[in-house]
Formats: C-alpha cells, sequence, structure tokens
C-alpha cells in the first residue's frame, strides 16, 4: 500500500461490508478523496468482483485498497487484520438487510448484525480506534406520523431488521456517552437506488430483491414478467405509494461528509443525520423514469396494499445540509438512468452465472471462512 | 452425576450464572425438585463457594449438580458444555447487573449481556434447545407511569443495564415468533432480598452496593457508618420510597414455576411475567423490619432524592397467579430475618477476606479463563 498525497495523506478508514452495494459505492468516494481503504467483507450477500471494480475505477488511487474476507462474527479474524492497520475511523456497513428474510430468520440477523458489531466495538476500544460512522437506517421511523421525517421524529421498529439497526443505535449512544474519546455518526439511509454512472458497480441482491428498484430492473432485462404494485388506493398523487429515493452516489458522499465532521468535530458525541433528497416520489413516477431511461414499458399489476406499509415517507434534509455540508445532487432521472446502465450492462450482476441464495443456517452457525487474502490466516 | 428418580427424572437444566445471588438459589431449588443441573459460571462477580454451599444444602440430591467455570463470550467453551450434556431447558441469569456501572462503562454490559446471550442462543439453536427462561428485571418499566405495574404497563429504559435486559427481550419476542419449537419465559424481577433460611446462601456483591438491602446489611454489620435514604418527601405513607420487595426464595420457585410451564405449555410462546409481592414497602419500613430482625439500630441520613427515582412501584401479581401458579409467601420479617442470618453469619460473603473489585476492561476483553472444571479444556 503506498501512501497517497492526497487531501487525507496517511489516514486509514476501515470499511466493514464494503464489497456490498453502498459499501462498494463509498469506499471508491473514499478512494478518490485521497483516504487509504481498508474492506472487510464476509462475501456471504456480495462479491470480491466488485472489489476488483472499485480498483479499477480508482485509477491510481486504487492502490490504496485492500481487502480482507472476513466475518465480523470472528473476532479473532477481525483482531488479525487490527493488528496490521492503525485505523483512524471505521465505516460499519456489513450486515444482513433484507426485512421479509429478518421475520422469517430474526436469530441470523442478530447475530450478524448486533454480535458482530459488539465484536468490531470491543476491538476498535481496545486498540483506542474511536470514530465511527453507522450505517442505519430510516426503518427506525417506522411508520412515521407525519412528514418530513426529520432526526427527531418518533424511533419505533417493526421488525427484526429495522430492532438490530435501532439497538446499534441505542449502544452508539451509551457507549459515546460514558466516553467522550468516541465519536459516532450514525447516517438513516432513506431508498438507496441507483449505480455508478460507469455502469461498472451496482445492487446485486440473492434471490428474491426486497426493495422496488431491483424488481423494476429484473422486469426491465426479463428475469421477472411484471411489477407488482401494492396500493393504488393510497391518499397521494397517483395512488400508490410515495417514498425518497436517493442515489447510491449522494450515499457515497454524504459518508465521505461525515466522515469529514468526524475528523473536525471533537465534540460530536453520536449523532444522527438522515441522508434523503427529502422529495417524496411515487411508485408510478418511478416506473415511468425508469422506462424513459430504459426505453421500454414496464408491465404492471395492481395488488393489495401490504399491511405495514405507510403512504408517504420522505425526510427533512436540513441538519445533513447545515452540519455535514452535503446535499444529495441527483434525482429520479439520474437514478433510473445510471440503474438502467448498470442493469443493462450486468443482466446478472456480478456474477457471470446465476448462484445458489445465501445458506442463512450456515449464517447463523458463524461457520464462515476466516482466512483472509493478503496471506493472512488467523 | 447419577440420574435421580424424582418429579423429573432425566430432565436437565443449564443454568447460566448459577453461582450468583438469583442463580445459587434456584439452582438448589431445581435439585431439590428432582432436576439434574449443570451451572455455567464466571465467577467474576460470583464464586464457586456459592455452588459447594448449594451442593451440600442439596443432600443426597447434590450429586445431581455440575459446575464449569466459562464465560458465555467464549462460544467455544459454551459449544464444549453443549457436547457434553443433553439439556431439556436453559435458565440464564448470567449477566452484569449494577446500574450506575452500566452507565459509567457500557460496553462491557452489552458485551457480557448481549454478546454472551446471543452465543447462547446460537448454541441452543443449533443444538436444538429451545426451551429458555431469561432473567429480566422491573427495570424494563422504567418509571411506571401507575401502579400496579402489569406485564402489559409501557416498556422504556433508562439506562444501559436496562436496555441490555429489554433488548434479549425483543430477540426473544422475535426468535419465538418465527420459530414455534422455541418456548420462552421471561421472568422481570422486582426487588429481590433475603437469603436462604440456612444462612448460609446470600447475596454477596463486590464494590459498592447498588441496591437499598445490601447497604443495611453493611451498616448493620459495621463495614457503613450509615444508611443514606435518598428523598423524605415523596407522596408515601412516611415520605421514603416504596418498591416490592421479594424473597429471593420465593424467586426460586418462581423460576421452578417457569420451568414446569415451559415444560406444559407447547404454545407458551414468549411470555412475561412479573415476579413481586405485589405489596409496596417504603425505606423507612424497612429499616424498622430490618433493626427488629438483627436486633441494633441503623443510623440514617436523609439526602436528595435521586434524579429518576420515582415514589411508589410495585407489581401486579394476577398473571403470574393463575398462569405459573405461583405467588410470594414471605414478607418483609422473613425478608429481613434471612438477610440478617446471612448477614451475621458471613459478615465478608462468601469470601474469608474482602477482595479487589471487579476488572471491567477485562470483561470487556473478553479475556477470561475459558478452562472449565470436571478436566474440560477447550
Amino acid at each position: 500500500m503506498t501512501v497517497n498525497d492526497g487531501l487525507h495523506p496517511e489516514r486509514c478508514i476501515l470499511v466493514t461490508g464494503g464489497a456490498g452495494y453502498i459499501g462498494s459505492h463509498t469506499s471508491l468516494q473514499l478512494l478518490l478523496d485521497g483516504y487509504k481503504v481498508v474492506i472487510m467483507d464476509n462475501l456471504i450477500n456480495s462479491c470480491e468482483e466488485a472489489v476488483r471494480r472499485v480498483v479499477d475505477l480508482a485509477g491510481k488511487q486504487g492502490e490504496n485498497l485492500l481487502f480482507y474476507k472476513v466475518d465480523l462474527c470472528n473476532k479473532a479474524a477481525v483482531e488479525a487484520v487490527f493488528d496490521l492497520h492503525q485505523f483512524d475511523a471505521v465505516i460499519h456497513f456489513a450486515g444482513l438487510k433484507a426485512v421479509g428474510e429478518s421475520c422469517a430468520k430474526p436469530l441470523p440477523y442478530y447475530i450478524n448484525n448486533i454480535l458482530g458489531t459488539l465484536n468490531l466495538l470491543d476491538v476498535m476500544n481496545t486498540r483506542n480506534c474511536k470514530k465511527f460512522v453507522f450505517s442505519s437506517s430510516a426503518t427506525v421511523y417506522g411508520q412515521p406520523e407525519s412528514v418530513p421525517v426529520t432526526e427527531e421524529s418518533r424511533l419505533y421498529v417493526l421488525n427484526p431488521y429495522g430492532r438490530t439497526k435501532l439497538q446499534v443505535e441505542e449502544m452508539m449512544r451509551d457507549i459515546t456517552a460514558a466516553d467522550p474519546d468516541w465519536r459516532t455518526i450514525v447516517l438513516r439511509y432513506f431508498n438507496p437506488v441507483g449505480a455508478h454512472p460507469s455502469g461498472r458497480l451496482g445492487e446485486d441482491p440473492q434471490g428474491i430483491p426486497n426493495n422496488l428498484m431491483p424488481f423494476v430492473q429484473q422486469v426491465a432485462v426479463g428475469r421477472r414478467k411484471e411489477l407488482t404494485v401494492f396500493g393504488n388506493d393510497y391518499d397521494t398523487k397517483d395512488g400508490t405509494g410515495v417514498r425518497d429515493y436517493i442515489h447510491v452516489q449522494d450515499l457515497a458522499t454524504g459518508h465521505s461528509a461525515a466522515l469529514h465532521k468526524l475528523f473536525t468535530t471533537p465534540d460530536i458525541g453520536c449523532t444522527a443525520y438522515n441522508l434523503g433528497t427529502g422529495k417524496g416520489t411515487s411508485v408510478l413516477e418511478i416506473v415511468a423514469a425508469f422506462e424513459k431511461a430504459a426505453g421500454l414499458k414496464i408491465p404492471l399489476r395492481i395488488a393489495d396494499r401490504r399491511p405495514g406499509d405507510c403512504s408517504v415517507v420522505f425526510t427533512a434534509t436540513d441538519k445533513a445540509g447545515k452540519e455535514l455540508g452535503w446535499k444529495a445532487q441527483n434525482g429520479i432521472d439520474e437514478m433510473c438512468r445510471d440503474q438502467w446502465k448498470w442493469a443493462s450492462n450486468n443482466p446478472n450482476g456480478y456474477r457471470p452465472v446465476q448462484e445458489q441464495p445465501i445458506d442463512l443456517k450456515a449464517v447463523a452457525n458463524g461457520n464462515h471462512e476466516a482466512v483472509m487474502s493478503k496471506d493472512i490466516v488467523v
């Protein structure tokens, strides 16, 4: 690893889950910003090809990236990486993230998302590495009572996935309050969509997608027959649900802004920021924008509302704007353009052929390989 | 270990934290009820002498007890014990429990109480051992809005200790809802006091006690000069705070009742029960009862109210009475009588001389010995 002469010489950031959707885009952004980046990822819901492409896209800065295949549930492996690097901060993306699956199989969610995080925090604490950006989610607001959602809106969660996010937030508030050396920023993402403008990085969900955009994409590339729209009788402009979609590239710059804030604000404590555009977009508007970007028609099927879904969710953007100096730059047209470029260039995601879905039992049992690349074995 | 011919032949119960205050009394009760008992305890806030006394007090049934010095943070050690025994159920007491300390050092609380529990649940799940009694606390009700507190009262917590209890409760609700093979009973204790009537088992807090009764006891035996009473201007009978004290022997029979309920109720799901007497007792009433039992005077000092303390807390007892067929048998006089017998017979608790307070850093780092007794090494 060479020392770069960019904006952040010598600063080395650990990115857990850096091979995943938001993690890969953020890792690329950090490299371009001049950071050194070390990725830890267990690759159970991501793949090393994403990391290779991050290196490519970073050009000369790609030399500043290292990747370790490590499961955070294996504390000895985490410690081994900390033995090799002095991290200035950690951005913690790693975790399982499918709401429906978390209801069916909560234990692996608690083990991966909570136990894994506690191993990481324990090692960080021991090594005196106490700057932390945590990937949370708008899901911690449950069904918001009013919009826009602000960072002070009521927190309550409706499923085990959301609970893992809220529980880590609670832990971080306590840990940061007790020890002023800790600096924590919690980022609550609204609905991440889109892909890197090159079309080389994007979301590659295994199994059935959980969110609207990957569904639209799979219909567009012919992997699914039609898009099911759940409810067209909401009290919204066109009757379909309204959400706050945010381009993954804007999330990447949001993480970079959060990192800057951490380094420059000793009294940040544990502070949460919503990351969204502040604009609500309906399902039918997304479909129309995607059809325009792709130049094709998305067949729709209208179904009943899903229990638990609410009609309109979007965020206030004031706090992130004022305190992080960050604002989303991309609108729905850019999101769909880049989503389609990724989709059409990579109809099977990062994999040349379709692989098996993840074996959650194996996840629950923690019996993943702990062997890391770069000649490190624990 | 011999197979007993009592009420529960062949049934083997894992008791984590079985060397602790409530754990030791419950382990004795289970032995007398005819269960086989295996204790796992890391002994960081308890000692093996308590286990030896349980064996003594159990008489012939003492043969049915095994003890392993195991920290739940060491998953391999937990697995090694499960390799040797087939458990029919687990009663999970193990955890750190001092509110004030949890505010000052939350990370070890999350690691011991959450990570330790997740290791245990993961191993239980893998071995198909899915009957679980969890030690929770009335602390999950925060400052109750009204009394009596029922199991449906609002849950919210005021400190990291309470948060670890509530988070495990939340996990258990999700895990039990997703897999009908799991049967979980959550027991929310009010204020455990008293000791075994023999005077040979009791509470042996390290460092400064957190609760009223150990303070009273330490003043009585001359280890402290006076008892500080926080607030005598509450809207109660004598101006001091009112709580629901419960004899530890009643808690022990409460756990036995919960275990019986687990074995006989396939659809128990995840059910919570409050364990208390249903009676409120003021600080001054406790002091008077203790003075009567001990035949001495407790010097008092009145101080300001503590922020966060509420005036009156006591529980409803209907649910535990009806569904567990359990009711507390001991009143405040028995509690003070047995507390005094324990105190006067064991002025230094289980230890002949005073030892150092626990090193929480060592706890946080998980670097406890994993070596177990009974010739088992992992």
